[in-house]
């Protein structure tokens, strides 16, 4: 006869051993992003995950193998969707930690892991980090006078969804500016490898300012709201919080032909609520400081 | 004769000796939130100053200092706004560290001194961290679902300022999610004290969630306008990313009467777009679960 149910066995179980799921954000550019709190928990581990689907730092897992001196497990969108009942499996007895890029609650899949591990009454400790979320500040605007944000994702010869155009111009009806999180594909399958059940991969794409632009740009031209014309102001920024952090101010049009580098890009639409210090700010980074004034000027006038 | 100009040499003289402005983030609890990299910046400088009007961390100034191993300069509103000059001598031959709680670009301030270093050609790096404008995502509510951020200030016997009824009534009109920035307090002097134009603070003062409630709902009587009424669902979050974190949801009207501990505290009000996911990860921070899936149901229907 059973004299204790499982689910009250299991929350004693994680009451005498109260170990630990560490949620650890590791920031936006390298190992030394970390902090001294999340290198603890990944040093005290048993186990160490690395979600690689919704952003990535500009060194792979083995840097970040020899930095921790223990084995990082890459941990897919598939493994951590489906299976992650065997990422938390014995958090309750040992100390295991997820990694992420960024921060732990910049995407909604980390949410998740969150909500099952206190499903399974497994203590969750967060390590927050920095994330472009806040980072963005760095392209000059103040954070405050944000709206919403928006992700912008690959268009396909069939599929060219626009429905973030309206959420640009609720942010640009009060004058705030939006930032754009631009599509990451990783372990994208072709159509062919699909159909045939084949596990093989393309390999990972990152949009790029550039490609944004010019989506936002098509889709200006079918919409028509005047919301992202050629002339409208935006910054490109990329690798923000990295060495090689690139922030380029100007108008659409003059963002699809800069070269940015590498990933990971973003891009911020500027609202017409932007005050003559966050312009002055974001005027260093213009791609031609002469018409980035003229522009300012007319957004001004017409806000 | 001189046969250079003054700017002309203060520009080679910071290309020849790049020494660094680091503007390192803290993160939102203890000494050890800084990142490695950050810390790294803090032990190569030759002045370390911190920032100490705009946020605070759980610990003071002086367990940082015995955790650098080196002193640290309290930089106070009057001293960064005014002398941001004696702060950057010399940071274009040696290496100046100036701390901030939260990330960099968390505040107008800091955006000055990188432009006031810009204007002397004193390079600068920000070392990135979590702030309370990302780390809010612990409260169980996506940050992309978040319009504007507002600042509430303490209301006195003459000033009690609304205009961010109307911020909060744009983003609510979208569904959106508001942050609500709660004033503090520090170095006020008494208005005797100020006439008498002597040096002699108030002690700081943090403004409590259960403050900002009553004054939205005082606000609220006189507005009239529906956006902050003694049922509307909100979250108190007090002191995010440390140990002692406490997150609460209910009614405004709940919220007034629950005790958060000690500071910083800020407030989400919970926008009519909640999506069911967001909902049940605030539903376990809820006073009431069952009060709290009444009112969830009613802004559903009313959304």
């Amino acid at each position: 006869m059973c004299w204790v149910s499982w689910p009250a066995f299991s929350v004693f179980l994680a009451l005498v051993f109260s170990e630990m799921l560490y949620v650890v954000g590791l920031g936006l550019s390298d190992e030394k992003d970390i902090t001294l709190k999340g290198l603890e928990a990944v040093k005290g581990s048993e186990r160490v995950y690395l979600e690689a689907y919704t952003s990535i730092l500009t060194v792979g897992k083995e840097k970040l193998e020899e930095f921790y001196g223990k084995s990082v497990i890459i941990a897919d969108r598939e493994m951590v969707e489906s299976e992650s009942d065997a990422i938390l499996a014995n958090a309750g007895t040992v100390d295991v930690s997820f990694l992420v890029v960024g921060d732990p609650y910049g995407a909604t899949t980390h949410t998740d892991l969150v909500i099952r591990a206190r499903e399974l009454h497994i203590p969750v400790q967060v390590i927050h980090n920095a994330s472009i979320m806040n980072a963005v500040g760095a392209c000059g605007l103040q954070l405050y006078n944000f709206g919403q944000t928006i992700s912008i994702v690959f268009f396909t010869e069939t599929w060219r969804p626009d429905s973030f155009y309206d959420r640009i111009k609720e942010n640009k009806q009060y004058g705030l500016h939006t930032l754009c999180l631009l599509d990451i594909k990783v372990k994208e399958q072709s159509i062919e490898n699909m159909a045939r059940g084949r596990k093989i991969y393309e390999p990972p794409r990152y949009m790029t300012i550039n490609q944004a632009a010019e989506q936002l740009l098509e889709i200006e031209e079918n919409r028509g709201e005047g919301l992202c014309k050629p002339e409208s102001l935006a910054i490109g920024c990329a690798r923000i919080g990295t060495d090689t952090q690139k922030i380029v101010a100007g108008s659409l049009e003059e963002l699809v032909d800069v070269d940015f580098g590498g990933p990971l890009h973003s891009l911020v639409l500027i609202g017409s609520k932007m005050h003559h210090m966050e312009a002055d700010f974001v005027r260093e980074f213009a791609v031609n400081k002469e018409s980035f004034d003229l522009l300012v000027k007319k957004v001004e006038e017409s806000g």
